[in-house]
C-alpha cells in the first residue's frame, strides 16, 4: 500500500466493538443533552409565544407558520435518510442489518451533531447567543447527515460502527464549515445540494475508501454481490430516493414559485434519466440484459445533477437535459470507471457512490454556474432574479456573471474540503483500535450482528423418522442446513 | 388460436433486446427533450415572475400558490404509481426485478409523453401557444401512467420492455384522447379516475392480453405463482396503494371541502373493502384458510369505485356501501371469473387487473351516475352544487339528472376506447420483432436481467473438508446449489 | 394455570374459521353501514357547504380548511398503522401473512368502530345529534386503532383472526370510554397519547396474554424467532413508525406553534433513544454483537415516552434527555424483564410490547405530569399556556400545578382500564369457538393461510436426467425441497 502514511498494525486484529461502541454512543449521546442544554431552544414559529409572535409580525393565519410550507417536505427527505439510503444499500448478500442498521445509528447521531454544528455557524440567536430552531434545521440537519450516509456508501462493509461514529462526528463538522464557506461566504446557491452534499459527501468517502485500501478484498469476493431478494430490497431504497428526490431539492427553497420550480425541475430530471439509464445499461452488458446495479443507481443520478440548479429558471427542457446526461455517464462509471478506479487509483467504492453522487454532483455544479451566469431580468422578473439568487444585503450589487463565477469556485471549495477531509478522518481511521473487520471478513454481518439461525428444518423430523437414511447421507443434509439457504 | 388476425411468426424468437430497448429509449428520449424544449413552458404559480403575478391577482400569501394545496397529495400519487403498483406486482416467484424495473421505465417514460399529450388537450395557453405545466399536470401525468401500469398488470410475464414502451406510448395517447372526450366535451366528472383510469386501463390491458393469448401459456406454470417471501413484497405495494388512495382521489379536487370530501369518501370505502374480502376469501377457500392473491388486490377495489363519486356528497355510509360490494365482487372476480375468462374467453390476465380495476372501475362509473343524478340543491347547496360539477361556462345550465346521463355515457365512452385501444395496439404488439418471451419462459427474470448467481456456498469449504464425501454425495449437492434456493 | 377462572376446554380445538371469520365480518360490516347511516355525517369543512360555512365564519382563503392544517400528518400516521406496525410484526420466520394481514383486516374494522364511538363521546353534533367527521376525527380513528395493534403485538401468532376482531370490538370501546374520562373528564393532555394510546393499549395486550397463558408454548419454539430476510422486513416497519413518529405527536395539536413543537420534539427524542438502544444491545449482549430485536424495537421508545409532553415546552435537550433513558430502559427491558414476566408472571409477550410501549409510556405520562406542573407563564406566555393546556371553559381557572395532578391522574387511569378491559376481554377469548390454535401450532401461518407451495426445483428436471441417481439420493433430495427453504 504505497500510500500508507502511518503505520499499519498487522497483527491480530479484534472486531469485538463491546466496550468501543457503548462508550461512544453513550459519551458523545450525553455530550449533546449537555451541548443542547447549554445552546438550542425552540425559534419564534416553534415557540409558546407564538401568539405574541403572530400579532407583533401582523401575521394572520398559522397557515403562515413555516411549519406548513415544510414539514411535508421535511418527512419526505427524512423517508431519504433513513428508508432510502439505508435499503438502498441492503442490497449485498449477508450485509443487509448492516446496511439499514449502521445507516440508521450513524444519521441518528449525525442529526443531533449537525443541529449544533450548523446551529452556531448559521442560527446563533445575536440577542442570547443561543441556537434557534425550527422545521427548517431539521431539514438541514437531514441534508448533513446525507452528506456522510453517502460516505457510509464508499465504505459499506469494511468499517466498523465506531469508524461510522468518528467518520460522521468529523463528517459533520467538515460538512458545516464548507456549507458555511459556500452558502455564507462564497453566497453561492444550491437547493439541492449537488455541490454541497453530493459531491462533498462523495469525495469523502472516496478519499477515507482510499487511505483504507485492502489489497486482500478478493478475499471476501463470495460476499460482495447480491442474491436475488436483496435486490428488491434494495429497490425500496431506490425508489423511495427517486419519488421523493423532488422534496429534497424543494425543500429549503423560497416558499412559493422557489419550491415548487425546484420539484418540478427535479421530477423532470429524473423521469430522463430513467430512459437513458435503462438504455446504456441493455446496450453494453451482455446479451441486451439489464443491470440490477444500474437500476437501482444511476436512474438516482438527475436528482443530484439538478440539485444545485433546481430552483433556478432551469426550464422544463433544461432538466431533461441534464438527466439524460447523467444517466449516460453514470452507468458508463459503473461500467467502466468503477472497476479503473479500484484497479489504478486503489479507490474500492462498495456502493459505486463515485457514479452516483461524485460525477452527477460536479455536473450539478457547472450547471448551477452556468444558468446563473445566464441569468437575466427578462427571466426571471427584477424581483424574482432578486429572489432567487438572494441579491441582497451585501451582494446586492452582484450581477449573474458574478454569480457564476462564485457558483463554480463554490464547486471547487466542496471537492478540496472533500478529498482533504477525506484523508485526513481517513488516517485517523487507520489508527487499530476501531474494531474494523479483516479482509476476508468483510460484508458480513455476522462480525457485528447476532444473526439468527438459519430457518429450522421445520418437517424434518418427520422426514426423519420416514426415511432410515444412511449416515452419508444425513452429513449431506446437514451441509445443506449450513449452506442452502438464504 | 382463432382470433388470429396478423398472421403469427412461429419461427425461433429472440429475446434479446440489445438493440431495440436502447435505442426506443434513447429515441424517445431525446425525441421528449425536442418537444419539450418546444412546446412546454412553467407556468405562473412556478415561474419565477410569480412575485409580479401575485400583485396583480392580489394573492397576499404564498401559501395561496397551488402548490401548497396540491404537493402532498402528489407525493402520495407517485409513491402508488411506483412503489405501490411496482411492488404489488412482485408477487411472482422469479418476476420481481421485471415487476418493478419495468414498472419503473414505463412510467417514467409514460409521466413526460403524458404532460406533452395532456397538455395539448388541456393546458395551451392562449396567448403564446406553449403547455404552462406546474403541479397538477404532474399528478395528472402521473394519473395517465396509472392506467398503462393497470394493462401492464394483465400483461405482467409474458411481455418484453421493448412491448410495454409501445404499449405506453400508444396507451397515453390514447388516455389522453379519452380524457379530453369525458371531461372536456362530455364534461363528466371524474376525481379519482374510475372510469377514465381505472375503466380505460383494465379493458386496455385486457383486449391486448386477449390478442396476445399463448395457448401454451401452462408450459411457464411453474414460474406463475408466488413463494412465502414474495408475498410479503406484495404487501408493500397492496398497503401504500390501500392508505395513499384517499390521496388519489382527492389530488385534483377543488381546493377546501372538495379535496376533504374525497379523502374522507375513499377512506370509509377502503376500510369497508377489507372487511368483506377477508370474509369471501375465507368463507369460498378451502378450508377457510385466507388466500393472499385476494387479500392483495380485492382489498384495493373500494378506491377504484368510490373514484368518480369521491367528491361528491356521497354521505359516510354510502362510501362504506360502495366498498362493502366492491370487496365482494373483487373476490368473486377472482375465484369464479378469473378461470372463466382465461378458459373461455382466451383473456389471461396475470394479475387479475378486471377483478381489481375493471368491474370495480365500472361500478365505480355507475355509482358516480346516479350519485350525480340526484345530487339536489338543498344537499350541496347553491354554490356547491356549481363548484362540484362546475357548471359554470358552457354547462351553467346542465342539471344534475342531465349530468347523470352525461356520466353514464362517458363510462361507454372509456370501455370502448380500452378494448378499441386494446385490440389495435394488441395487434401492433404481435409484430415478432419485440422480443417477447416464448410461452414456456413466460414470468422469468432471467430473459432480461443479469439475475444474480445464487448465494454462494459459504460455509461449503469448509464440510467439503470435513467430510470425505463421495462423488455421488457431491452431486446431490450440486444438484441443490441449483434447486434449492429462493 | 392457576390463574384459570372460566373452565378450559382441553378437548381438541378446530382452527377452522371459515364460518366464524366471515360471518364476523360481514354481520359487523353490515352493521357500521347502518350505524353510519344512522349516526355520521360530514363536518362544516368537508361539506358542500363550505362555502356558505366560509362567508358566514369570515374565512377568506381555503388555506384555512383543516384538511390542509392536518392532511399530511394523517398520511403519515396513516402509514404507522398499516405499514408500520404491520411489517414491524413480520419479523417471525413464518407469520409474516398473519402479521401484515391481521393487523390490515383488524384496522381497518378499528377505524369505523372507533369512528362511531370517538363520534359518540366527542363529535356529536347538540342541533341534530348526528356524529361529524372531518380529518381530525380519521387521525383520532387512526390513533385508537394503534392501541388495539399494540395489544395484538403481545398476542402475535398465537390468537386467531376472529378473536382479534372481538379483542378490537371491545378494545375499541374501551379505549373511547377512557380517552373520554381522560381528555374531556380529568381534561389532561395528551397528544401523542403515551396514556391514552401506549399505556392503555399495551397493558389491555398484557392482561389478555396473561389470561390466555399457554403453557405449552415452547412446543411452538422452533417458529418463534426470525430468519435473516424476516429481520429485514421488520426494519420496514421499523424505520417508518420512527420517521413518522414526528407527526403521531403533532398531527392533533393546535394549529402553528403547538403542531411545530410537538414534531421537533419527537424529533430529537427518536434520535436520543436510537444511540442509546446500540450502546445497551451491543454492552449486554454476547461479543458486543447488536441483537435486531432491539434495534427494530427499543429504537422507538423516545417516540412514545415523549408523547404526552410533546406539545408542552419541554425544550429540546428536555426532549433528548427523555430520549436518552427510554432507549436505556426499553433494551434493558427487553434483556432482563421480558424472560422475567415469563417465567415468574406468566405473561408471554411476543413483540415485547411491555418494553417498546408500557414502559416508555408511563414514562411519558410521568414526563407529561412534572412538566405540566412547572410550566410557567414566563415560559409559555399568557396565551400560550392558555392555548397549550387548553385553560377555557370549566377549566379556565386550573392551574399549571393542578394540571400536573390531574395529568398523574390520567395515568392512573389508563393503567387501570388496560388492565381490567384486558383481563375481561382476555376471559371472552378464552371460550372455545373462536378457532385459536393449539400450544404447538402457534407462530404459524399455515393454520390460518394457503401459504404458497416452496420454490418449485426450477432446473430439477434437468439435473435428474443427468445424473442417475440413486433411490436414496432422491430422498435426501425430496427432504431437501420440503426443508431447505426460507
Amino acid at each position: 500500500m504505497g500510500n500508507c502514511i502511518v503505520p499499519y498494525c498487522d497483527g491480530p486484529k479484534s472486531t469485538n466493538v463491546r466496550w468501543t461502541l457503548p462508550a461512544v454512543c453513550f459519551v458523545w449521546q450525553c455530550a449533546m443533552v449537555i451541548l443542547f442544554g447549554c445552546f438550542v431552544r425552540y425559534n419564534d414559529e416553534v415557540d409558546a409565544h407564538w401568539p405574541e409572535f403572530k400579532i407583533e409580525k401582523n401575521i394572520t393565519s398559522d397557515a403562515e407558520n413555516d411549519f406548513y410550507f415544510r414539514y411535508p417536505s421535511f418527512q419526505d427527505v427524512h423517508v431519504m435518510i433513513f428508508v432510502g439510503f439505508g435499503f438502498l444499500m441492503t442490497f449485498m448478500k449477508r450485509y443487509s442489518f448492516g446496511a439499514v442498521g449502521f445507516n440508521f445509528l450513524v444519521a441518528a447521531f449525525g442529526i443531533q451533531w449537525a443541529l449544533l454544528m450548523q446551529g452556531w455557524f448559521h442560527h446563533i440567536d445575536s440577542e442570547d447567543g443561543m441556537i434557534k430552531i425550527g422545521v427548517e434545521n431539521i431539514i438541514n440537519a437531514d441534508f448533513c447527515v446525507a452528506s456522510c450516509l453517502i460516505a457510509y456508501g464508499a465504505l459499506l462493509g469494511k468499517v466498523s460502527p465506531v469508524q461510522l461514529m468518528v467518520m460522521t462526528l468529523f463528517g459533520v463538522t467538515l460538512f458545516a464549515v464548507e456549507e458555511y464557506i459556500i452558502l455564507n461566504l462564497i453566497h453561492a446557491k444550491d437547493a439541492g445540494g449537488s455541490m454541497v452534499i453530493h459531491t462533498f459527501g462523495a469525495y469523502f468517502g472516496l478519499s477515507i475508501s482510499w487511505v483504507l485500501y485492502r489489497p486482500n478484498l478478493k478475499d471476501s469476493s463470495k460476499l460482495n454481490g447480491s442474491v436475488y431478494h436483496s435486490d428488491v430490497f434494495a429497490m425500496i431504497g431506490t425508489l423511495f430516493l427517486w419519488m421523493f428526490w423532488p422534496s429534497f431539492n424543494s425543500a429549503i427553497c423560497q416558499h412559493g414559485d422557489g419550491q415548487h420550480r425546484a420539484a418540478i425541475n427535479t421530477y423532470l430530471s429524473l423521469a430522463a434519466t430513467v430512459l437513458t439509464t435503462f438504455a446504456i445499461s441493455s446496450l453494453l452488458e451482455k446479451n441486451g440484459k439489464l443491470d440490477m446495479v444500474h437500476i437501482q443507481n444511476s436512474t438516482l443520478a438527475g436528482g443530484v445533477a439538478v440539485g444545485t440548479a433546481a430552483e433556478f429558471m432551469l426550464s422544463p427542457y433544461g432538466a431533461l437535459i441534464v438527466g439524460f446526461f447523467c444517466g449516460v455517464i453514470s452507468t458508463l462509471g459503473y461500467i467502466y470507471l468503477s472497476p479503473f478506479l479500484e484497479r489504478k487509483l486503489k479507490i474500492q467504492d462498495s456502493c459505486g457512490v463515485h457514479n452516483l453522487h461524485a460525477m452527477p454532483g460536479v455536473i450539478g455544479g457547472i450547471v448551477g454556474a452556468i444558468s446563473a451566469a445566464g441569468a437575466t431580468e427578462s427571466v426571471y422578473g427584477l424581483q424574482g432574479l432578486k429572489d432567487t439568487f438572494d441579491f441582497t444585503g451585501d451582494f446586492k450589487n452582484r450581477t449573474p456573471a458574478a454569480q457564476g463565477g462564485f457558483q463554480a469556485a463554490a464547486m471547487c471549495v466542496s471537492i478540496c474540503f472533500g478529498i482533504g477531509g477525506g484523508i485526513f478522518v481517513g488516517l485517523i481511521l487507520r489508527m487499530p483500535l476501531w474494531g474494523d473487520p479483516t479482509d476476508d471478513k468483510c460484508f458480513d454481518d455476522v462480525i457485528y450482528w447476532e444473526v439468527p439461525d438459519e430457518e429450522e428444518p421445520v418437517e424434518a423430523d418427520l422426514h426423519y423418522n420416514n426415511h432410515t437414511v444412511a449416515n452419508n447421507h444425513v452429513e449431506v443434509t446437514e451441509t445443506r442446513f449450513t449452506v442452502g439457504q438464504q
